[in-house]
């Protein structure tokens, strides 16, 4: 069987999406559908329009008319042709877009922007990847939590978690981003941070707790974790490197080798010719892993416009139910994303 | 003929020459040299080698080994095998290598780092292609250089351009630089510029000056330019718009579609799927066109990591011979980089 | 006559006014106006109180209450007792004060920010002085256009200046600023810059026009110029020189000294121990001066925080002729601001 | 008895030793020492020289002279007046003087860039007063230690305190630093951060870890700290805060005043008129207390230019033993440093 899957808002998360499903060989991209032509979708015109493009309600279809972007039919024209949307519309829009889904009986899968009530279930892919079988409305962790989980989960499976502590250095805009940014400044968040909460509801066995400080850079997060051992066992060092190099998507860098911190690794990625200096693996510093009474603590990096895509797609085969053992979900998805083939 | 190619030093300007070079159909990449296991050659093999790797002289063999990361040979080897090198090793390498291009009877295209002396020709391909031809080395000019040129040549060859000043925005620092920087500051250097001095060298009718500015950050240079219309006649926004519009290697863009600045036309190639988000083209903002007396005024955009590759590939051609008229060599260079395309 | 003086809105420019009215000694600061308790008021209680404190329409006294922060009355009290008010209140309110001055025959002169329709007059200090005298209600020109104009005007009194053209680096925010920000990105404006035709308001002989790039920085604008001497009189380097090195609101300043950039002037204030490290000077850069044509190139620094205060307090002078000679006005300010001491 | 200090580098550490040394009655400051004309120095010069100046071995003296800057003499001239040296020389330099002041029987204290292998005792104000009584060399502890074992030592003195985790978000540059920087990057260096193993030297009965993350900005570090309570005891967010609030070196701030990150208490700082900015305190924001299990998690800021000033006037009281007992020799320096007067 092979899953029929849109796309809805093209931006930064979207695009990643459709090249994303695109790769997966049970899975095809039907299209993807916006609101007018951004720098996003004119670059599609460019390429010559590898994907099929829809409008959403309040397009002006002329706009793409005069620029020559063909358009292959509405909203409603791509939701009578798939099984499931990825939908990575602006902040609330996701859930408007929920009543039309109802009606086409299509399931989705919303974003971490969008609000958790818009979902029967908040998502993960290597945490919790049965809760998912077969839900019709599915949200993403956001790119933080995403990464954050993955090396949590990759712990906890092996050794046993049950306290959290997260510092995350945020990055504060995307590359190419002109409606946000910092300048010379650190800016705290309210504490408990999102992501420590986000984390109890997937992972609700945890204690967490953690501080957010936003930071004027561009090329991906650096979260400090500290996890403590289940009932006071020791995660050592060695244990833990150990676990996290046999993890398809954590990507273990030493400072030696001149991953120096956030920036080297979007130099590496653009580097290996990945379509946008994109990386769906978190890295994951050897040289930060220090132990702290029976806890574990180390330093990760979160390409924050990729890193939710392979989780995203293990979403698919969840709802999809194409897969029903979690392991073999993943594995797929690594494999079509070509994730952990330096392991 | 087919001409045979080498690249010497794989860092942020060698792979770029290296991916260039390997799109013309009538040059072959032969190799790439370099001295150590860095983050560039890392990626190299996880792409799976698609060029060949010679060792230059000093090189730790067995770094590579312990990487299994195949070696074809040395750089003697690659001088073997080559009709002419692409020198992007750092400042001052490229001098010393000269001296064993000459004993191999190879010619060779250095970067602007350079210094002057290393070559017998200052070389521009649209500027000076004819100064270029047979000659055995050649040294193009720098990225700033190289950008500034194609808008003044542009102009200058329409409508004759007497006087150019110009202030140099310049970016400080590549994505993933960690051995320079500079944070919250703007940076003043002796004026005139190099630029302009350079420009005068490739231009000797023109009077250049101008100022240069650091800024922190990554993507692109910005440079405003004032040309003045050769003995005073005016040149107006619209026949400078009118110039550069057809220019193959300029790309006028507009504010109102969303390129804002040096970052939008970053994540626009990235967009297009470019590899590394690169972007061959200086871009030229059409709403900062001005007329100012005879003199027209500007600013364009310069990818500093990938703008001088089509000048580089030109001066193969102009060094080689294999096209001895201005326009054919550029076309042809700009044909294989798919440049131009949109016009 | 000691002029009565009060300030509407204790921001980053009402502060400065504040002090700088408090200094000059033919003139008493009466009081300031605010609207909440900000950290600038609350600075100013920590400080103890050197301004009465008044509270303009909406505020909250309850809340300046709870903090035990003194309030003298309202602004209709402030008004009934000043002669001049100097609004630095956000855009927009300074028009919708112009209505309660007018109501209490007070004078008023309004910042950069506010639209040009506000006042009779658009002012500045050393260029159109005469046309202040007696006014009821002025605006100064913006921190970027007063700075250019100081070095302008200076040149063009001496030798005659018949055409500008400017780059304009501008910080993008002030140190504090979490309201706006760009992040490794530099952004283009349409072209010109209201800077170059506010120049020409002020400065209608002169044709003007300019291109302004935003950066992500906070310590000071840096503004290149070209002037262009009258008539096709030919302005060198030498003579520009002399002439910025005897004007007291222009700082020449070399970077064999140390002054390599904006970050330089500010680290240089706060050595100076100027409250806030503030410069009232724009600083000048001799290593940028070059010569084109019968042009003079060069750089100058603005500090965007202060430098309007001079000017600012000129208009007092004008608007209320207790100077009517441009030369003696701007001399007295200079004085009791101690600017141009080092000369 | 009123003890006669020296100051060694007018630099960003050396004028702020200077001013406050000035500041406290029972000491005078004698003189300060550097090698050239710094732009700290030309500052000095044109405040009309408030402190005499004497030059260290190698300084050309006509260089001064050329600028008209008083010399009072040498080095050694200074040495011969004082009882204790501040040496806040580049590193390196202070072991080499160590020679010179052992010779002329001077006492001296060291700033956290030097090795530590230059002083007898390690020192802290508040942690090891005692440890310092009557040592004739003493080394601060650097700005993130300093500031981090203020808020430690609080609740250590308090509560018990038996581990902690730190997360340091470091300032990458000072304001006017052209020398250093990082431009769109964090970096990441090897853990654990030497913060806390210096932490663990100071306060030897606390297992402390940590991993320091650089960022590009200039106004404060930004430290999360996880304080486990010795042997099990919770720490609770009230009894934290209210222990720091009561601490005349850490000043307690919420996001809803407006203190919303690094750059606001610099603006504050500003605001308040004190000298460059500068601030003693270590800002902590109530916002950021949380709990985790018997831990209580925090983030505090450091002002890195005059943090140490404090402490390191704690270390003449301690060397000079003017006074025995640790609380009363902080008092005093709060006092004279008018520190802690909003409690």
């Amino acid at each position: 069987m092979t899953v029929k899957v849109g796309v809805a808002g093209y931006g930064v998360i979207g695009q990643r999406l459709a090249d994303g499903v695109a790769s997966q060989k049970d899975m095809e991209l039907v299209g993807v559908a916006d609101l007018a032509p951004t720098l996003s979708i004119r670059a599609l015109k460019e390429k010559g329009m590898p994907y099929d493009l829809y409008l959403v309600e309040g397009a002006d279809k002329s706009k793409f008319e005069a620029l020559e972007i063909p358009v292959k039919g509405t909203f409603q024209d791509l939701l009578a042709k798939v099984d499931i949307m990825l939908d990575s519309s602006p902040g609330g829009v996701g859930l408007k877009n929920k009543a039309l889904y109802e009606k086409a009986s299509v399931k989705a899968v919303f974003q971490g922007g969008e609000s958790d009530s818009v979902a029967d279930v908040f998502f993960h892919g290597y945490a919790n990847y049965e809760k998912g079988l077969g839900a019709n409305f599915l949200k993403l962790t956001s790119c933080n939590t995403t990464g954050l989980i993955r090396a949590v989960d990759c712990l906890d499976r092996e050794f046993g978690v049950d306290r959290v502590a997260i510092t995350i250095i945020r990055r504060v805009a995307d590359p190419g981003d002109y409606h946000r940014g910092l300048t010379n400044a650190l800016q705290i968040d309210k504490a408990p941070s999102h992501q420590a909460v986000d984390l109890m509801t997937i992972m609700p066995h945890i204690e967490a707790t953690g501080i957010l400080v936003h930071t004027p850079v561009t090329h991906g997060h650096i979260i400090t974790v500290i996890a403590h051992g289940r009932d006071g066992r020791k995660i050592s060092k060695e244990m833990a490197l150990k676990a996290f190099n046999g993890h398809p998507r954590i990507r273990v860098v030493r400072l030696a080798d001149g991953f120096l911190g956030n920036a080297s690794l979007f130099r590496y990625a653009r580097d290996l010719g990945n379509p946008r200096g994109d990386m769906y693996e978190i890295g994951l510093w050897e040289d930060s892993v220090v132990e702290w009474g029976e806890s574990v603590m180390f330093a990760i990096n979160i390409p924050q416009e990729s890193v939710t895509i392979p989780e995203t797609i293990d979403a698919v085969r969840a709802a999809m139910e194409t897969q029903t053992e979690r392991l073999q979900a993943v594995t797929l998805t690594n494999k079509y994303l070509s994730m952990g083939k330096w392991l």
